[in-house]
């Protein structure tokens, strides 16, 4: 055998059974075509190449490839080499279909929740990427330990003990698939090991209250007024998620008293406080607050994100955690899917050492902080008002003027006008037509220069 | 404001309270080295990018770092600015450890179930990445289809189509973070669904088996004689996962009567056969077989991997549903990540579409048929013999003057030596000292300059 067939062309499997001949090959190309194993247009090897594979003279092949062109299966192109025909001959299949999880296209995205990707470091993410493969040995591309490379943990512990106020070691972060895993890791591991209820916020994000559930714990709301969550409200939960930093969506901090609050509460409670850290980089005004698992690293497990920081697509997260969730949280990691992609966390690890990630960070403070006033300006002339710190890539725009039924009314004026955002009671753990209504407007999406189109969008619609 | 705060230097929070002197930096510096926040050796901003961001005169911030270093809590060299002083002031703390879940240094890593990592195609690898990101519109970095991008779905319909003989379209493939993921998703969407049990082969790896049993299936064992996995003592099970391209650890194929036996089966039941197709590609005989998934797409669940054909550390998987699970199973993966990283997803798409993918799987499938071949050889003057097709990246190596006694002697031995290896009876679903011995050796993953001496360390050690 030489070594030509192994490595050279394109891999295609026939199975002939016993017979050799050229029609034996003809039927099963023809069988592979009309069951829709071989696709319209796909390339065929080459008859010497799959000739050598299948053990049998050239001839054989080259006949065989023949007879099907001449009756329309095949086509032979010069330059193009053989290929499927494109008249479909095969059953009908579902078409390559526009996914089913996106809406209808916007012309103006304002949904929350999402980066300015136009804003995505690619060029220098392109560089630390091929420096850190480059720099990267063989065993670091095999299984890793499930909580991730030990070289990006290092790097958060720094970062994040820098920048947000974190104290921890390589040994207590997870690294882990975006958010929703964190949470998901978290929740299971609570029920796994005996809790059964979870406190929320009144308001967030209904796909996270879905996955609490899903993983078996019992929600259980608790308000929030001027200072942010009702610790009073936490009574006898197993857990609590907060997004201290800045409430998502209603935009306030979690005060300093409360803080205090939640963090006996978890004590006296042994309860466990999950915090929702997604946008705690980007603060306009020079109070920046550091994390709630500073104080208290015993009682806090973080989740930090490069969702909101770099790109939803590159799906990392990372889970700070109390000693004493450590075992059985990387266990929960290691039977439901053994660790996460080493690729993107190499480089991450170089992008955060060599500075880079510092410096994205805060162009983008600046970039969103601007897009911040420019809409905060742009919404004057109404009768809305802006609520909550100047941080982060969302506001939440209070409207006295609606009731609850008018929001719904906007909302559908909104998706008629193809300008993409959410309201306030949709955010609502339950919906309240008595309460206030309000429209909760993510500025970081839409491209530069579409973005005072769709604050003049914005404001029409508000009126 | 100038810009300038905004975008250059390191970030680094620090919360003053009411105080704005030289003292309440000083202090608040020396806290977050204390509680361990400043790491030894992190560098601090310019001490007029820290001044411009808390509002302070840049005296006030510059005469705190003077302080600080001359009582050794900074260090100011000239070129590398100030950094926090090596000497630890923080209270002690978990060092960053050598991972926990690697095993102690191999002299021959002959562990089966990962390929040479040495093989990878790192440039080529390298120069789809540029072109996929570079090609790509921002809307792609953004949160994906909850199955991943179509166009990745659509190459490994073309793919698996020519070189697996799958029957799938882009709709009903779910990219996933790796095999375990995949069976972790299939087994928990079971479960909610009312499956309680799942046949699995005698032998196998025992982290499926956990896997499975974590998600609420009780296992059931089902023998393996030379035609694969016995499909008649399957029962009444719910489902079943089959290796039947290769068995693992066995490495013999399920005979044409067995599939058919095993969609019988599944039909009559309403049961559901989970395919691990972990190294399909890798057969070296000219017979290769299709996968189980193309003769009945409605009873099979297909889960393919890039762990074998390129890098574990890639963490991609594919699944191939039925459309009977497909809903389910797409919520599954909503609910616990919600989707996987779409960077690497890019770049596999190119890989494919240029032809790189299949180049990169002829030429490894050589380099494995001639390692698997010394490995043969090697083992000649032994009473050892080898069992299986030639195909993959392991072989059985049954001994028949061994008694499982003896085997688990051998095992020792063997860590003793530095050999990395797995015992037939470790492999097995319920350990059986009467069952003959043997030794399941991977191929694949000892570097070529030390591959020789491995096989040598090897043969002494069977004798």
């Amino acid at each position: 055998m030489s070594g030509t067939w192994a490595t050279f062309g394109v891999d295609l499997l026939l199975e002939l059974g016993g017979k050799r001949g050229r029609e034996a090959v003809a039927t099963a190309l023809r069988d592979a075509i009309r069951s829709g194993r071989l696709s319209p247009d796909s390339a065929l090897p080459s008859s010497r190449s799959l000739a050598a594979e299948l053990g049998l003279a050239r001839n054989t092949v080259a006949d065989a490839y023949s007879a099907l062109t001449a009756k329309g299966w095949l086509s032979a192109r010069p330059g193009s080499g053989t290929r499927v025909a494109i008249v479909s001959l095969s059953l009908p299949r579902g078409a390559p279909s526009r996914p089913r999880y996106q809406g209808p296209a916007l012309r103006f995205d304002l949904v929350p929740g999402r980066p300015d990707l136009a804003n995505f470091p690619r060029a220098a993410w392109l560089r630390a990427s091929r420096r850190a493969f480059n720099a990267a040995p063989n065993d670091l591309l095999g299984y890793p330990d499930p909580r991730g490379l030990v070289g990006l943990r290092t790097a958060l512990t720094e970062y994040l003990g820098r920048a947000r106020g974190v104290r921890t070691d390589p040994d207590h972060i997870l690294i882990c698939s975006g958010f929703a895993q964190g949470l998901s890791l978290l929740t299971a591991t609570l029920a796994r090991t005996g809790a059964r209820t979870m406190s929320v916020e009144s308001h967030g994000m209904a796909r996270h209250r879905d996955l609490i559930e899903h993983n078996g714990l019992s929600l259980r709301p608790v308000d929030i007024d001027e200072s942010g969550a009702r610790t009073d409200e936490l009574t006898d939960s197993d857990a609590v998620l907060l997004t201290a930093a800045h409430q998502f969506p209603l935009g306030i901090p979690l005060s300093s008293a409360r803080r205090a609050a939640a963090l006996s509460w978890a004590r006296r409670q042994r309860a466990v406080i999950v915090e929702d850290d997604y946008d705690g980089e980007f603060r306009f005004d020079r109070r920046q607050v550091g994390a709630l698992q500073g104080m208290s690293p015993d009682l806090v497990a973080y989740i930090g994100t490069a969702s909101k920081s770099l790109a939803p697509g590159l799906s990392l997260a990372w889970l700070i955690l109390p000693p004493r969730l450590l075992a059985d949280v990387i266990e929960t990691k290691r039977l439901t899917d053994g660790y996460t992609g080493v690729f993107e966390q190499l480089t991450l690890e170089e992008f955060i050492r060599s500075g880079d990630y510092d410096r994205h960070i805060r162009r983008s403070r600046l970039h969103y902080r601007q897009r911040r006033e420019q809409l905060v300006a742009a919404m004057q002339p109404t009768t809305s008002r802006v609520i909550g710190i100047a941080a982060g890539l969302h506001v939440l725009l209070e409207l006295p003027d609606y009731s609850a039924a008018d929001e719904i009314a906007l909302h559908s004026r909104a998706n008629r006008a193809g300008i993409g955002l959410e309201t306030l009671d949709g955010m609502r753990f339950r919906s309240d037509p008595t309460a206030r209504a309000g429209l909760v407007i993510g500025y970081g999406t839409p491209p530069d220069h579409s973005y005072r189109a769709a604050l003049v969008a914005l404001r029409e619609l508000v009126g």
